[in-house]
């Protein structure tokens, strides 16, 4: 954790390239500091997927978009982001934010092209069991 | 928000036409209404995303079913809504009802023709930071 | 319910066999059992689908995986199991480590040849609506 999953019609992958979407809110993320400073989220722990769904279908399917001049297509991106607990929220509002000028930043010329919505929510986990096994951290936890 | 996700076993691909589904559970969304009349959902808020797992595993992979004389094929769909806060349960419990009819609708034949599971939860969100971003919502929002 | 799904960078599908790891962790499933010696999950309703994300940004990328000598190809995988209420915490924990055995065991050789990150949760389901219509759970079910 943290990890942010982004479900997206598939559609979009014809528009934009999603890997640098990716790379781009990771990054945001590793940039978050808190009140003293700190990262918000460890290096080791930060990572973003991202799925095209191939089956798909948003809201009235074309029909407003051609009756308004358009191709009638229309798409849709579900950004989630969970976190762990014990976070401030001025913290979690300040991801938050960021997370979305970053994923605005990208999508800004598909917003333009075509009918698209982007929705951002952060859910902090509430989960009974949590393990992880990883040789990823040991890389950013080194002796100096 | 709102939006259903469909996680289902890759098999069922050759078997139905997933896009039909989504757009039925579309539809099935666009035509709840509330205690007053009013749609449950707004459109330019409602879709629809359905994901095959192209690598699952289900109960015990097949022996029962062959046991019982068929091929040991077993499929899975699994369809969840999140949805804001705010509505009655009466609308809760009628847009699941009114989902779960569209699903067994359209998966009747498969559930007949094979060893099928289907299960729709409806969760309320309970995110933390919420922002959204559209050029959908403008196109039902229209002054008179 | 239960189920499991597995999101994974995409990268793992190379380096190893994810159906593999599916059955591994419904057999593990399977194999549970309460402080009465009766099964936690039903036959019938036991499943785990997995996706690679085909875009993901893992950490920083690979920089500091090449500064240690690697290639700087990261991988994660993120384990997820959604149970029903009312099973002990004893029981929830016994399930979370047995499923994270069984999936070091299985990924031991990838997280010794490349910077990877594993994480399990469990989440106890808060849905307002749950509804179930199966085909499979009969098979299980059959009158002695």
């Amino acid at each position: 954790m943290p990890h942010l999953v982004i479900l997206y019609s598939g559609n979009l992958d014809a528009r934009t390239d999603v890997s640098v979407l990716c790379r781009s809110l990771a990054d945001t993320m590793l940039a978050q500091r808190d009140e003293a400073g700190k990262p918000v989220f460890p290096p080791g722990g930060t990572r973003v997927l991202a799925y095209p769904a191939p089956h798909f279908a948003i809201s009235d399917g074309g029909t407003a978009g051609r009756a308004a001049g358009g191709d009638g297509d229309y798409g849709f991106a579900y950004l989630n982001l969970r976190m762990g607990r014990g976070r401030t929220e001025a913290v979690q509002q300040g991801v938050g934010h960021a997370l979305m000028a970053a994923a605005q930043a990208h999508l800004a010329p598909l917003m333009a092209a075509m009918h698209l919505g982007v929705t951002l929510q952060i859910d902090v986990g509430a989960e009974v069991f949590d393990a992880k096994h990883s040789s990823l951290h040991p890389l950013f936890n080194k002796p100096v």
